[in-house]
C-alpha cells in the first residue's frame, strides 16, 4: 500500500461504519431467508445435497498490490478473483452456486476505497459470470499484517450426481471448457519488467485473464447433464490437474498436442516478446479456471467443450501424443 | 515462531505430503456424500434451509503464539477456538452444525507439528463440544506472512425457524447460557507479565476458557424450541452484544447486577491479583461464546439458561438496574 495518505484508511472507521459502506455494494442477498447482519445467514431451501468449498487469496503470495513495472492490482480485481475461483469449485462438481460468505483480513492502512472496490469486484464477478441465484450473504472483517481474502461457497446439484475426479475410464474423451494458458501468459507479462502497454491490447487482455478469470459456469452443470465421467477445474495447470484425474481414476490421460495448438497460437505474439514457447503456458499454466472433463465415447460434448485427448489404459500419468512429458515432472506436489 | 530449527517446517513438505498428515487427524467426514479431496465437498441432504457463517483468527491480532510471560498458544488451541467460534454462530441461530471447511494460511517456517496440532484441535472441539454430525469436510492450504485460520460452517435448523436479533419485546426475560467473563479474565492473565502458574489452578482454568472456549451447543436449539424471541452469541461482551439485540429489536435491555454476581464472584481471586473489578470482565469481556437470548414471559427457560434481566420499552440501549452504564460507552463500534 502506497500513496494512501490522502485516502481514508480502514483504521479511520469503526467496523460498523465499514460494513455500512460495504453492504450496499453487495446487492440484495438473493435466495436467503436471513441475509447479512445476524450471527449467520440462512439460505432458502434448495433441496438436495449442499456443495461447499473454500479458497483463500493472500497478498504477496496469490496477488501483488504493486508489480515491479508499477502495475497495480485493484480491490476490484482481488474481489473478482476470489469469487471466480470459489464459483469455479462448485462448477467443477457440476453444481450451481447459491451463496458466498467472505472474510477480509485488512491491514489498518488499507484504503477504504480499496475495500469498497473489492466488494464491487465480488458482486461483479457473481453477476458477470452468470451465477444468478448466488450472492454474498455474510462475512467477517478483521485486522492483520497483510491482506487476506477467504471466501467459502455453497452450491446445489439440482438433482444431478456430483462429478468426481475418479470416474475416467479407458476410451473416454478428454475435453476442456474455457481458456488455457491465458492467465499464465498474463502473469508472465505482469512479472516482466516492461509496462503492460508494451504488449498492446492483446497483452492487456491476457493480464485481464490473470486478474479477472472467467470460469465457464454454464459448462459444469452441462457436463454433468451430458454424463461427464470425471471433472475438475484447471487451477494449477492442465498437466498437473489432468494428473489428478489420472491418479484418482487409475488411468492414463493422453493429450493431443495438435488439439492444443488452438490455445497456444493466440498466445504467440506475447510469447515471442517474452521469448517463451506458449505451449508451456497451455500445459503448465493455472488460474484460468477452465474445466477439464472426461466423457464416455458415446456422449455428445456439451456446448463449450473441446476435445483435447483421450483416456487410455495404463499407469496413472499424463502423456503428450503417448510420450511422457518433461512438464509432467513439473507436478512437484506429490498428490 | 521460535525454537523451530529442530522441527520440520511446512516448507519441507509438498502440499500433498502436508495434506496426507492432516487428513487422518480430521476423523471421518461424517454426513457427506463427497468428503475432502475433490474440488468441493458434498453434504448429505439434511432438508430445509442451510445456515452458513465464516470466522477468521489472525496471528498477533486474534491470538499470540508467544506471550510476554513466555506462554505459548498451541496449534491445538487455535484449531479448537476456530471451530468453537464457528459452531457458536450456528448455535446462536438455533441451528446445529453440519460441516466445517477450513483455510489455513501458513508462513513457510510454521512447524509441521503445529499444523497437525491445529487439525487435532479442530476435531477435538467438534467432538468435545458435542457437534455430532459435523466434521471438517474440506479446506485450503496456502502460504502467507502470518498465520491465518478461516473456517466456514454450515448448519441445519431441523425444521425450526431461525432465532434472529430482532424479536425481543418489552416484558420478555433476558437470559444467558454458558459462561461470562471467564475468557476475558484468562486474557488478562495472559497479558499480565507474571507466569500463569502464579494464578494457581483457577487461573489456569481461566486461561483455558480464553484459549479453548466452550460454547453451550445444546442451548441454541433448546432456546429455539422454547420460543426464544431473540438470540446471539456473546463474542464481543455482554453489554455490547446486548446492545445489538436492543438496536435490532428497538427495545431497552435492562440487566440486573444482582443476577450477574454469580458470574463475577468466582473471578474474584484472579481479579484481586490483577487489581480489577471482575464485573468489568462479566459486562465487557467477549470470547466466552455463551448465548444471550430473550424469552416471552410465559416461556420456561430451557436448561442451561439463567435470567439476567428484562426487556423494557424505551430508546434502544442497555442499562444496569435501569441506570445508563459507562460500559455502554465501551461499545465503540457504532453498530
Amino acid at each position: 500500500m502506497t500513496e494512501t495518505s490522502q485516502r481514508p484508511a480502514v483504521s479511520d472507521l469503526s467496523e460498523g461504519e465499514l460494513l455500512a459502506r460495504i453492504f450496499p455494494l453487495l446487492g440484495p442477498a438473493t435466495g436467503t431467508v436471513v441475509g447479512p447482519g445476524d450471527d449467520a445467514a440462512v439460505l432458502a431451501d434448495h433441496g438436495g445435497p449442499v456443495v461447499v468449498s473454500v479458497d483463500t487469496l493472500v497478498e504477496d503470495h496469490d496477488f501483488r498490490l504493486v508489480r515491479v513495472n508499477g502495475f497495480r492490482t485493484s480491490g476490484y480485481d482481488v474481489g473478482w478473483k476470489s469469487a471466480a475461483q470459489n464459483l469455479s469449485d462448485i462448477n467443477a462438481m457440476g453444481g450451481t452456486a447459491t451463496a458466498l460468505v467472505v472474510s477480509l483480513t485488512l491491514p489498518p492502512q488499507t484504503p477504504v476505497d480499496w475495500v469498497e472496490d473489492c466488494a464491487r469486484g465480488l458482486t461483479a464477478a457473481i453477476r458477470g459470470l452468470g451465477a444468478t441465484g448466488c450472492s454474498v450473504v455474510g462475512g467477517d472483517l478483521g485486522g492483520g499484517g497483510q491482506l487476506v481474502i477467504t471466501a467459502a461457497v455453497t452450491g446445489t446439484l439440482d438433482g444431478r450426481a456430483p462429478v468426481l475426479r475418479s470416474g475416467a475410464r479407458a476410451g473416454h474423451t478428454v475435453a476442456v471448457a474455457g481458456t488455457l494458458g491465458r492467465a499464465a501468459a498474463g502473469l508472465a507479462i505482469l512479472e516482466d519488467g516492461r509496462p503492460v502497454e508494451d504488449f498492446g491490447s492483446p497483452g492487456e487482455e491476457l493480464v485481464a485473464a490473470q486478474l479477472r478469470p472467467y470460469p465457464p459456469l454454464a459448462a459444469g452443470p452441462a457436463a454433468a447433464a451430458a454424463g461427464a465421467s470425471a471433472m475438475l477445474d484447471i487451477s494449477d495447470g492442465l498437466v498437473r490437474d489432468a494428473g489428478r484425474i489420472a491418479t484418482a481414476s487409475g488411468v492414463r490421460l493422453d493429450l493431443d498436442p495438435s488439439l492444443l495448438r488452438r490455445y497456444a497460437d493466440p498466445l504467440l505474439p506475447a510469447a515471442h516478446l517474452l521469448g517463451v514457447d506458449p505451449m508451456v503456458w497451455v500445459l503448465g499454466g493455472g488460474e484460468d479456471h477452465g474445466l477439464l472433463a472426461t466423457f464416455p465415447q458415446d456422449a455428445l460434448l456439451p456446448p463449450g467443450f473441446t476435445a483435447v485427448g483421450s483416456v487410455v489404459p495404463g499407469t496413472p500419468q499424463v502423456t503428450l501424443a503417448s510420450q511422457a512429458t518433461a512438464l509432467g515432472g513439473w507436478d512437484h506436489f506429490a498428490d
